[in-house]
């Protein structure tokens, strides 16, 4: 059995697996989308990655996770031990907060990434709610704090960072909010957080901590680096920035076929695609093929649990050469997908339609 | 991108995948199932293996699907016109008739599978009843052919026998009968039935006709090989031997965890595994803990389509030593699993209680 616990191996096995590298050291790669044909989820090896530090080699006999702070019974978990609770899979979502990030004008700091920084897992473990029941959180906790291993040294603070990031009592309380230990039916890849990480659904991923050691409940609103240095929205609105935390990830629909720049056979195209949102399910995705007409894709088979929905329009081509396609998602909350990407300082939650341009032969 | 369509290549990724061998000529090997977390699809890499014939080596450029035989429109699909056809994902239970063959007593012939001859993967492709539409079956015909491109020698038949198996036209056109392009999110491997197979849901493996190259509709009942000679159960009832042609997966149920001859600690036990039936959707699973006395598993999460069901039971041990697990499905169509293998001559359908031994520290 290959086991993927070797942190000098993700490399190797992400460039197999034809990921598409931002960086190197801390490993960050998107999903070769096109690759994708009909999958609820993405396979495991070409699930894109976003490191902010380097991985942590841990030692699974020896890992624990602590659970205290304002708890009434503070804790130390095995894997064994968390293994032998109840278990919960769902279906979710993950992405970046900065996919689309390459696509702002003009550029802003950070990863950029293209479109592939998104991939849908499913993912298995103990629902966060029984290991804080067990703990019993005291009235006085007004967030829950989530600990991973990793860290390092990030711009304007000194000594080391680690990654750190909060959620509300009643967020962390959500039945469907898993510590996953398993991931499309093996243990979590090393890149992926082994051999544990928070997975809050419908939420951008930087919520999903890997590498997790420790949760603790605080009394006050967390401040660290990566809850409110980072992913936090700068909007500009009525001459005044106005800030605003990262949150649920904003609709959005992918074309996966055809590929960007492909050629094609006169007559029938098919194109396909994926759509999700963290406000709610797919109501509709909606196609132009060059004229600008928008035609209702077909919604394939259930979505499941969080996952993205996949889309098809069997149509056919208007005419030989150049022609754009482009797919706008709309969710069941009424969000739907803007023309132009909204800049904002930090470059996250680009969601803009998204085009493809072809050839037709 | 690894590309998995070298036949040579196959047999290595098997072994690195920790799958276990039957046979590397043709090349026959078993999932190991208690690698599976969670898991509502075996990964790829570990779906066990199952052929008749050395795998064949097609060319995807050239490669045709020939649909003829009793129909009004003859035709001739490549691989872009099925791309190009409304397409269709179902998660599908595939089962190999001699799973769990090695138990029957007396012996029988055949591959001698353990219990890890069944996985689970989300298909991708064509209904099949589309294509079968657009080609207009004459009403003459009473089966429809499935021609696969490997062959070789069989016992007591001369010349080259090619896999071939045949559906009536009723079961031919359940809306849920693919022409699968794709696993998993990915084109078929090569020992998969890379570029196409059919998938017909509920049904053991021998259904699922692998490498496709003819689809034909035939006027009388089909006499080859796999379907006569083989694939038949031959009970013996009444003093008389019974013949009965090998269709639906048996109901059953497996342990996945803990791994067989584990030792485990005393206090909380977790025991998981799966459960599926070809009848219908499982009813319940019960679990007995060296006493004999069954207790009620949790069915966990939907049942996906035709996939199997996930069960867990978090227990504790009785006493330290040497100990017995066993467990047992229902389906709803009333169906449970026997006691002890029903035995044939040819050795399929075994479909007893599982048990596994472990040892409580």
């Amino acid at each position: 059995m290959v086991e993927a616990v070797d942190p000098d191996e993700a490399s190797r096995r992400a460039r197999e697996a034809g990921l598409v590298f931002q960086r190197e050291d801390p490993l960050n790669c998107e999903t070769p989308l096109g690759a994708l044909i009909g999958g609820s989820v993405m396979p495991t090896r070409r699930f894109y990655v976003r490191n902010h530090f380097q991985i942590p080699r841990l030692d699974p006999s020896s890992w624990r996770l602590e659970v205290g702070g304002l708890v009434e019974r503070p804790s130390s978990l095995s894997l064994l031990d968390l293994h032998n609770m109840r278990s919960l899979t769902l279906t979710v979502t993950m992405e970046c907060a900065g996919n689309g990030r390459a696509l702002l004008d003009p550029p802003t700091d950070g990863e950029q990434w293209g479109l592939g920084a998104v991939s849908v897992a499913e993912w298995t473990g103990v629902p966060l709610v029984d290991v804080l029941e067990r703990a019993g959180v005291k009235a006085a906790a007004e967030e829950v704090l989530f600990r991973g291993a990793d860290g390092g040294t990030v711009a304007a603070r000194s000594g080391v960072t680690r990654f750190e990031r909060s959620l509300s009592v009643e967020a962390a309380r959500d039945p469907d909010v898993l510590l996953a230990y398993a991931m499309n039916g093996e243990p979590l890849p090393v890149e992926h957080g082994y051999p544990l990480r928070l997975v809050v659904p419908g939420w951008y991923g930087v919520a999903a901590v890997k590498w997790l050691t420790e949760i603790e409940a605080i009394g006050s609103p967390f401040t660290g680096f990566f809850q409110v240095d980072r992913y936090i929205y700068e909007w500009e609105r009525d001459r005044r920035v106005v800030r605003e935390p990262v949150t649920l990830q904003r609709v959005r629909s992918l074309i996966t076929e055809p590929s960007p720049d492909g050629e094609v056979e006169p007559g029938v195209l098919a194109v396909r695609g994926v759509a999700w949102s963290g406000a709610g399910l797919i109501a509709r995705v909606e196609v132009s093929v060059g004229d600008g007409n928008w035609e209702a894709a077909r919604l394939v088979g259930d979505q499941q649990g969080y996952g993205w929905h996949r889309w098809e329009l069997i149509t056919r081509t208007r005419k030989a050469g150049g022609t754009t396609l482009r797919a706008r998602a709309t969710d069941l909350a009424g969000n739907t997908q803007p023309e132009r990407p909204e800049w904002n300082r930090l470059g996250y939650g680009s969601n803009a339609i998204h085009e493809v341009s072809i050839r037709v032969r």
